[in-house]
């Protein structure tokens, strides 16, 4: 993958930042790989049409990296876009009519300004019933964290325990926008403010924080970021030729929900989270307490909280507090975002999908460098796509 | 499917025109069938951004037809967005993963001007290599033909007539956008201008039929529409619960290309449909010759032309003076857009691939009413994105 990062790639287009995740993809692979002989290329990205005034951007990216006449095509699916390619690339293989798929994502936002950038992702909400009315993705994911306080008693200090961690996994991972931890940021800031921090909360408190959406300040939203990220898919038998140790697909899962929050029963749980990670459980033939470590979809810290409860690595509504007790930092019992998550790493919509299953194949092979975990066994891989209307996930194992 | 017209449709959105088509297609099924009973839902949608400022539209389709929480993903291939939803439907199903697939397309592209329309669509050529320089799709298209007919002598008269066959065609259809004859069409402009046309030529060679880009005038584009298709595609054992004549998906293949223009070594033919195709015809064990009638992407009259060539029915350059001939007609020994093609049914685009398929389903089950074929035995159909860098065939047999 590429670096995540709007500033690192402001005189590239999606097509570069592309080109450059799948050469790096090919160069990856233990014994060599050749782009060319990929039989299929899926593509993530989100808002291809807003940002780039391009569509039909997966035949564009099959040009670029050389890989005519086979295939492509381009998946759609909020912020979810490259989980749900990745879900494609493995039926594709499970098929039989390929047995190597090229599954990628990527997002160019910063052409636009945040404003046009917040709208443009408030399609992915029902834009006659929600954004209508005014409601952006920190507004609909305000309403979700709300009502899990009220439900559930859980507060925003531990939604800032996420944040924090989320900044200090980032600091490890050279590919991530911010390496620095949030009290980095709090010297760096107040120094240029003339104002002194004492700790992280004393600065995550300050009007420097700024509200976005109540409960949801600055530090609970991830950034806005240019990048890419693409990953190679081989049938059993021919992943061997290329590498002695492949990261196996060990189960996949995917489900919907309603487009309109106003329609659940429920806004403080993702039922397609809960759906689609039990099919992932089912057919690796495991439960969520085999899983070593997760990538979840901290869109905002709420997220990631209400997500390790969905998923069912704490019982609902202990998310918050097993963040604050670090039992879902890099040495805690159940390590969540070891990248650095959205928060810290960065969201470029569609290539969000694919680099959480980059990070899982790096700790999964002991190669994730500074924030490598011990002897990870399964990882997991959960991508939302807008408030939960779309959800895929999937099961990797050594 | 919905009719395509998008006075028809005025007052809908994408949402409510898919829901008809998805119930229809449900009450089509011989021995009954609730949509609930479906495993996935696979989206045609090409710009949904820029039409109805709206993404994640196959998780609101799928809301819509109360069909969550079935997985569900948008497939974007420009114009092939549908037909290359239909491959990934079917590797769906050979996957194993899922016994029944709801695949659909839709456009609601009479949101905006013709002018906007036309640079929404051109969003699925090369933005910064073809577009920025002036370029839109009749443009390409007419370089391509211009080309044809300076290669093969191909003359524009011989467009007409496909022009010509293809309103007869959808005269008989209830579904077309035009249904009426060229002649009655020259016949309602010229009492309305006081001018009167002795016969089709008058006309077309008229100054009514606008000049687009030469060579290609008015009446060699499609239209611009709205509309919806559905089909739902089932296993082999689970497709015999439901009827005792369904048709079977007998071969499939996509391939792309360059996807700039200039990129390609021949403008005159599409190497991305003689790729697809021959993949197709390999899997279903026939050749060319062996299918009865094709359902091909005539955005422009041209591109019936060498579409006819580069799926093998005629030679390279004798597609034009094919149609001259009559052999495309309903009773020519090749008929081709049987039911009015894209010229005369109407093209919304995300829904263009899976009308094929609509067409395709009725002929091969002798459903299509005025328009019927004699015992057809395998029908094709090709669906193109942008200027060919996407191409998907399927064939179908009884």
């Amino acid at each position: 993958m590429t670096r995540f990062h709007h500033k690192v790639h402001a005189e590239k287009q999606s097509r570069e930042m592309f080109t450059e995740a799948a050469i790096e993809a090919a160069g990856s692979v233990d014994n060599g790989f050749d782009l060319r002989d990929a039989d299929a290329l899926y593509l993530g990205y989100f808002s291809s049409d807003n940002f780039e005034k391009q569509a039909h951007t997966s035949a564009l990216m099959a040009d670029w990296i050389g890989v005519n006449p086979i295939p492509t095509a381009r998946i759609e699916a909020a912020c979810a876009s490259s989980g749900v390619a990745m879900n494609t690339g493995i039926m594709a293989i499970a098929s039989g009519l390929y047995d190597i798929v090229i599954v990628g994502g990527v997002e160019k936002m910063r052409t636009l300004g945040t404003g046009d950038v917040t709208n443009t992702l408030a399609m992915a909400a029902d834009a006659s019933y929600e954004v209508a009315m005014g409601f952006t993705f920190p507004g609909l994911y305000a309403a979700m964290t709300a009502a899990h306080f009220h439900k559930y008693g859980s507060k925003w200090e531990q939604l800032t325990d996420i944040a924090i961690k989320n900044h200090e996994n980032g600091k490890l991972n050279p590919k991530a926008q911010y390496q620095e931890t949030i009290m980095d940021i709090a010297l760096k800031l107040g120094a240029r403010k003339g104002l002194t921090f004492g700790d992280e909360m004393d600065f995550l408190r300050s009007d420097l924080n700024a509200m976005v959406a109540e409960p949801l300040r600055l530090f609970d939203c991830c950034p806005i970021s240019d990048g890419a990220a693409t990953v190679i898919l081989a049938s059993e038998e021919v992943a061997r030729k290329y590498t002695d140790t492949p990261v196996w697909i060990a189960g996949m899962g995917q489900a919907s929900d309603t487009m309109a929050l106003h329609d659940r029963d429920d806004l403080t749980s993702l039922k397609a989270t809960k759906l689609a990670s039990r099919q992932a459980y089912d057919m690796a033939g495991i439960n969520a307490g085999d899983i070593s470590f997760a990538c979840v979809h901290d869109c905002f810290t709420s997220a990631e909280m209400m997500a390790t409860e969905d998923l069912g690595f704490f019982k609902l509504g202990e998310g918050g507090k097993a963040a604050s007790e670090g039992r879902t930092a890099l040495d805690g019992d159940m390590p969540i975002n070891t990248d650095g998550g959205l928060k810290a790493k960065g969201h470029p919509v569609g290539a969000t999908g694919v680099a959480m299953v980059v990070e899982v194949f790096k700790q999964l092979r002991g190669e994730a460098g500074a924030h490598q975990l011990s002897d990870p066994r399964y990882g997991l891989a959960h991508n939302v796509g807008a408030a939960g209307a779309t959800v895929s996930v999937q099961v990797y194992g050594r």
